[in-house]
C-alpha cells in the first residue's frame, strides 16, 4: 500500500473535533477567562489568591458559566455533560478556580442535586448554584482518606427533637483538606455514619450550615490547612462538630430516609451498595478531572513544542546550530506524548457522553453506571499521572526557560500534584478497576469453555467488531510468529494491535485470578494473595485504561473528514499503540505474544518512521488544541524567534 | 546455602558507614543547621526569602563551614572532599541556600582558585571566600544553554589601555540565571570569547567587579530572573555588559594567557583541550550535586517511610485497619527506591573519593579527570532524576498529608526540578557519557580480536575481579540458559547479576557503534546517524551509570562488619540489581540474555522473598540516615501515632 508522505493537516476541522461536543460551552468558557482575565497570578500570597478566586467565582457566576448542571428554574439546562466541559476548561486559567468551581457545583452542589430530593432542590440549591452559600463536601477525614466506609463522624437521630446530632469522635475523624472549609464555606455537605434506633445505618450525608457572616455555628470548629504544594487558591480546611443538631428534615433523603419516629428506610436494601449508589456522584469529580489534565496536557506540549521549534542549540558539521525539535531525543519525548494526549482526548470525549446518557437519565442503568465508574477511575488515575508526567518532559524540554514561573509549567505541576491521590488515591481507583476485572472474569468462567473466553475477551473490549478474530486469530498469528519478513506490516495492522492489547489485559487477569483460586472460600487468605498480587493488579488495570484509550483513538480516526489529516492522526494512533507495545514488551515477548524480530521491529519503526513522519505535523497538532495567546500567556517561543532575529540582525 | 531470615541492623554502625570519610565535616555541618535554624521557610515570599538566605550563608561563614576547600591562609584546609560534603549537607536546610553556597564557593570562589594564579588568589579570593564579595558565575547565556562554547560574549584586548573589553552582543547573549546576579553579586566571573590581536581564541573567564554599594557599574546591565519554580532564596539573574573594561590582569590565567603586546600564549595547545579544561571545575558542580540530591531522596524516604508505618487504612476481613507498609504496592513503591539509594550513597561515596584525589592533587592525571567528569556526568544525570522520582513517589505514599507544604516533600521537588537542566542539562551529559563509551570501544577496536573485546568489557567495569568469566563466561551461561531449575540461583549470584548489568552496556555500545560505521568519514552523515541513535544512545549511557551504582554498592558490602547488616544490605543490593534486571527486561530476553524462566524467576523472587524481607527492616534503614528531628522538621509520623493512640484511648 502506497503511503502518501507529503501531506496536511486541517487544523481548522481537527480542532473542532477536538473540541467536540459541547463546544460551544467551552468556547463560551475560553471566552471568559480571557476577557475578564481570570488568570492566577505566579507567586500570589495565599491570601490574595483565596480572595481572587472566590472573586473570580462570581464572576463566571456572573456570566453564566456555572450552571449548566442544574434545574431549569435555576437558570440552568440540566446538562451535566455542558457542565464537565466548562468546569474542564478554566484549568487554563487557574487550577484553584477550577478545583474550587469543583467543589461548590461539582461536590457542594451535586450532592445536594443527587442525593437530595426537592425539599432541599428547594431550600438549599439556590443559594449553592449562585453562590450565596459557599459550601464545602465533608466528606474525607484525616484518619481515613480514601477509605471513606470508614469515617468517624456520627449523625445520631434524636427522636425528641426531630434531630440529627453531628459529633466528630476523635482528631482522626476530623473533615480534611476541604474546599471552603478554611474560610469561606457557610455550609457543608456532612459524611457521617447515621444512627438511630440504636443501630448505625452506614454513611450518609446531611445539609449543615456551618457559618454565619463568616463566623463559625456554635459546636463547629475549622482548622486551616495552610499552605499546600499547589491550589493555594483554594481555601482547604478541616471540619469538626461536637453536638452539632440540624433538623431530621436535612438528611439528603434520596436514597434512604429516616421517619419521625426514627424508623430507618431505604430504597436500596444492601448497604454496601446504598453506599456505593450514594458515592456514586463523586463519578463527576473523575470525569472532569479527566478533562481538565487533559488540557493541562494539551497546554504544557503547546508551550514545549513551540519552544522547541524555534529553539536551537548545538551546531552540526555544517556549521548550522541544529533546532531542538530535530533532535532525535527531542522528539522520543515529546512526540510520543502528543500521541498519548491525543488518546486521551478521544477518550474522554467518550467518557463524558457516558457520563452525561447516565446522569441526564437518558441511559442510566445499573449497568450504564457500574461501566461508567469503572471506566471513570481508570481514566482518573491515567491521565492525572500522565499529566504530571508529561508538563515535567515539557518543562525539562524547555530547559532552564522551563523553570521560569511566568512560563507556567511548574506551577501546572504543583497544582496538579495532588489530583494524582485526591478524589480517590490512583491506586486505591485502579484496585477498583482490577477487582472489576476480576469479577468480569469470575463471572465468563463460572463454566467454563472457549466460547465464554471469547465472550469475556469480546465483553473487556468493548466492541466486538474488533474481535472478528478472537483469541482463535491471535492463537494463529502465534504460529505465524516464525516469518519476520512482514514484522513491521504485522503491528502496523490495528487489528493486530488491538488484539495485542487486549491479549495483554485478558490474559494478566486469568493469570491473575489463577493464582488467586488457592485461597479458596478462606476470606484471610484472600486477602493475603490479593495484597501480593497487588502491584501486577494494579499494573494490570493501567494496562486495561491504556486498552480503552487506544480504542477511542481509533474509533476517532474514521470521525476525521479530511483523508490528509485521518492519515497523520492514523500515524499518530499507530505511535500510541507501539509505544504501549514497546513499554510492555518484556511480557509480550514472555508471554510469546511478540517475538524478537517484531519486538526490534517495533522500535525501529517508531525511530525511523513514526517520528520522522510525525515530526513535521508537530506543531499543526498543537495548533489544533486551539488554545489562543490570551489562554497560553507565555511569550517563550515568540522571545525565542524574535532574540534570534535580533542575532541575524545584528541587533543588540 | 541457608539464609537467617531473623536478623537485625547495627544502625549505629551503618549510619557511620553512610556518613562516610568526611563524617566530622557532616556533622558539624548538620549541627549547625539545627543550632543556628537555616532553615527555608516555606511559603515565604521571595524577597524575605533572599535575604534569609545570605544572611545564612554569612551564618555558615561566621561558624567555618564554607572554607573547607581553600587555601590555609583564608582559613581553609584545601581539603576538596571536605569542602563537597559540607555542600552537600546544607541540602536539609534549604535547597536556596545549598546552591547559593555552590554559587559562591563552588562557582565563583573556585573559579578564582582554579583558574586563576597567585594574583587572583591574593586579591579576589580572600574576599569571596569570606563572602565580602558574592560573585556570579557569569557562563550560562540565554541563547546557548548547555552550549558553552557558542556563548556570544566577547572579551577583546585593547593593548592601547592594557585592558580587555567585555561586551554583550545581543539580547541572545545576556548572562542568565546566575545566582547572585540580580541582587547581591558584586563581582562576576565572567566567560567570554577572547580576542586579541583580531584572533578568537575560544572561552576564556575574567575577574569583573559589577556593582558597589549596591548599584551596579557602568556598562553593566542586571535583570532580575523573578519568579521560579522553586529556589526562590537565590537572585538569580542576567548580566549583560556594555564595552565593560577590566585590566588585563583580571583574565584568569591558570591556562592561558595574554601578553602586553597582545600575544596569546597558552600552557594547553589544543583549543578543545584548553575549553574543557577550564571548564572541568565545573565537575565538582556535578560532583557534590549528586551528593545533595542523594540526602534529598534520604529525607523523602525518612518522612514516607515513617509515615506509613504508623498510617493504617481499609480494613482486612479480620476487622484490623491494615498498616500502608504491609500493602504489596507500597513495598513495591518505597523499598526499591531505599535500595536505589543506597546506591547512589555508595556510588557518591566513591565518586567524592576519586574528586578528593585529583583536586587536593593525590592522583590528578589527565586520565583520571576523564574518568572523573564521566562518572560526574552520569552519576549527577542519575541522581537528579531519580531524586525527584523518589520525592514524587514519597509524597504520592504520604497521600493529602504529603501535599501539605509542612512535610516538605512539595517544597523539596520544587527545589530540586531545576537540577536535572542546570549544570549540564542530564540528557547533554549522558551524550559526553555515550560518546566516551564510544570512544572507548573505537579504540578497543582498532584491532578487533577476541582479547581486546575481553579488556574493553574489562575496562567498562572498572574491576577485573567480577570479571573473570568475562564474555566467555558469559557464553556459556547463555547456552546454560535452557535449564531452569536453578533460574533464581543463577540471578542471585552477583557475578551474574555483574555480567548481565556489563553485557547490558557493552553490547549497545557495540551495537550503536557497529550502526554508525555505515557514515564512514562523512561528517555530516555521522551526524545524522548520531541524532538518529541519540535516544539509545542516552539510554546506554544511563544503563552504564546503573551499572556503576551497583559496582559501588556491591564493593561497599565487605566494608560492612556487622554480619546481620552486611545480610540486609545484600539483600538490598538483590534488590536493586533485580529491578534494573526487570526494567530492562526487554533488552535481556531481546538479546536472548534471560530466558523466559528466569525472567518470571525475577520478578516472582522480588515480590516474594526480597521485599517481604526486607519490609521489616524499613525503619532500620531509614534510620540509618541519622537524620534527626532537627533536620527532618515534620512531625507527620508522630502526629499520625498520636491520633491513632488517641483513638484508641476515645480522646476527642
Amino acid at each position: 500500500m502506497d503511503i502518501k508522505e507529503d501531506v496536511q493537516i486541517e487544523v481548522a476541522e481537527l480542532g473542532e473535533r477536538i473540541l467536540g461536543r459541547w463546544a460551544e460551552v467551552r468556547r463560551h468558557t475560553r471566552g471568559l477567562i480571557e476577557s475578564e482575565k481570570l488568570f492566577k497570578v505566579e507567586g500570589e500570597p495565599l491570601e490574595k489568591h483565596r480572595e481572587r478566586v472566590l472573586k473570580n467565582l462570581k464572576t463566571l457566576v456572573a456570566n453564566g458559566a456555572t450552571q449548566y448542571g442544574f434545574l431549569p428554574e435555576l437558570g440552568g439546562q440540566m446538562n451535566p455533560g455542558g457542565s464537565l466541559a466548562s468546569f474542564e476548561e478554566l484549568l487554563f486559567a487557574d487550577p484553584s478556580l477550577q478545583i474550587k468551581f469543583g467543589v461548590q457545583w461539582g461536590l457542594f452542589g451535586s450532592a445536594i442535586l443527587y442525593l437530595g430530593t426537592e425539599y432541599h432542590h428547594k431550600n438549599f440549591l439556590p443559594s449553592a448554584v449562585n453562590l450565596d452559600v459557599p459550601g464545602a463536601f465533608a466528606m474525607t477525614e484525616t484518619g481515613h482518606g480514601s477509605d471513606v466506609a470508614s469515617i468517624g463522624t456520627t449523625a445520631t437521630f434524636d427522636p425528641a427533637t426531630n434531630e440529627f446530632v453531628i459529633n466528630t469522635p476523635n482528631r482522626h475523624s476530623y473533615k480534611d483538606y476541604l474546599g471552603n472549609a478554611a474560610l469561606h464555606g457557610q455550609a457543608a455537605v456532612v459524611f457521617a455514619q447515621l444512627y438511630t434506633q440504636g443501630k448505625n445505618h452506614g454513611v450518609h450525608a446531611f445539609y449543615v450550615p456551618i457559618r454565619k457572616r463568616g463566623k463559625l455555628l456554635p459546636g463547629v470548629g475549622s482548622e486551616d490547612d495552610g499552605l499546600k504544594g499547589g491550589l493555594n487558591g483554594i481555601d482547604n480546611g478541616r471540619l469538626y462538630f461536637n453536638q452539632v443538631r440540624v433538623p431530621r428534615l436535612n438528611l439528603l433523603n434520596r436514597y434512604a430516609d429516616v421517619a419521625q419516629d426514627g424508623t430507618y428506610s431505604s430504597v436500596i436494601e444492601s448497604p454496601g451498595r446504598r453506599f456505593f449508589t450514594q458515592l456514586g456522584a463523586l463519578v463527576q469529580g473523575r470525569v472532569s478531572l479527566t478533562g481538565a489534565v487533559t488540557n493541562a496536557q494539551k497546554l504544557a506540549l503547546d508551550i514545549a513544542v513551540r519552544y522547541s521549534e524555534e529553539r536551537k542549540q548545538f551546531a552540526g558539521p555544517d556549521g548550522e546550530e541544529r533546532t531542538l525539535m530535530d533532535y532525535g531525543r527531542h522528539q522520543r519525548r515529546l512526540l510520543p506524548l502528543i500521541a498519548r494526549t491525543y488518546a486521551h482526548i478521544f477518550a474522554h470525549q467518550e467518557l463524558l457522553d457516558a457520563f452525561h446518557e447516565v446522569f441526564a437519565g437518558i441511559n442510566d442503568t445499573e449497568e450504564t453506571r457500574a461501566d461508567l465508574e469503572t471506566v471513570a477511575a481508570a481514566a482518573k488515575a491515567l491521565s492525572t499521572w500522565d499529566a504530571l508526567e508529561t508538563i515535567q518532559q515539557c518543562r525539562e524540554a524547555c530547559g532552564g526557560q522551563g523553570f521560569m514561573a511566568e512560563h507556567r509549567l511548574t506551577g501546572l505541576r504543583a497544582d496538579l500534584d495532588i489530583y494524582v491521590t485526591f478524589e480517590g488515591d490512583n491506586n486505591v481507583l485502579l484496585q477498583l478497576v482490577a477487582k472489576r476485572l476480576l469479577g468480569d472474569y469470575a463471572k465468563a468462567f463460572k463454566s467454563p469453555d472457549f466460547g465464554t473466553l471469547a465472550q469475556y475477551v469480546a465483553g473487556q473490549v468493548g466492541e466486538a467488531a474488533f474481535n472478528r478474530g478472537g483469541l482463535r486469530g491471535l492463537a494463529q498469528n502465534i504460529i505465524d510468529f516464525g516469518s519476520t519478513a512482514r514484522s513491521v506490516g504485522f503491528i502496523k495492522d490495528p487489528e493486530h494491535q488491538h488484539q495485542l492489547l487486549t491479549d495483554r489485559v485478558h490474559t494478566s487477569i486469568a493469570k491473575l485470578a489463577n493464582a488467586m483460586k488457592a485461597a479458596g472460600k478462606d476470606q484471610l487468605k484472600q486477602a493475603e494473595l490479593f495484597n501480593r498480587h497487588q502491584n501486577e493488579l494494579i499494573l494490570t488495570a493501567k494496562a486495561h485504561g491504556e486498552l480503552i484509550m487506544w480504542e477511542a483513538f481509533t474509533r476517532a480516526l474514521p470521525t476525521i473528514e479530511d483523508p490528509e489529516t485521518r492519515q497523520v492522526l492514523t500515524w499518530l494512533r499507530d505511535l500510541f499503540g507501539f509505544t504501549l507495545l514497546e513499554k510492555d514488551m518484556a511480557w509480550y515477548l514472555l508471554n510469546g505474544r511478540i517475538n524478537s524480530a517484531r519486538a526490534e521491529a517495533i522500535t525501529e519503526y517508531i525511530d525511523t518512521r513514526l517520528l520522522p513522519r510525525l515530526r513535521p505535523h508537530a506543531i499543526a497538532l498543537v495548533d489544533a488544541f486551539l488554545l489562543t495567546p490570551g489562554l497560553v500567556r507565555t511569550n517563550l517561543a515568540k522571545d525565542e524567534a524574535a532574540r534570534r532575529a535580533g542575532i541575524k540582525k545584528g541587533q543588540n
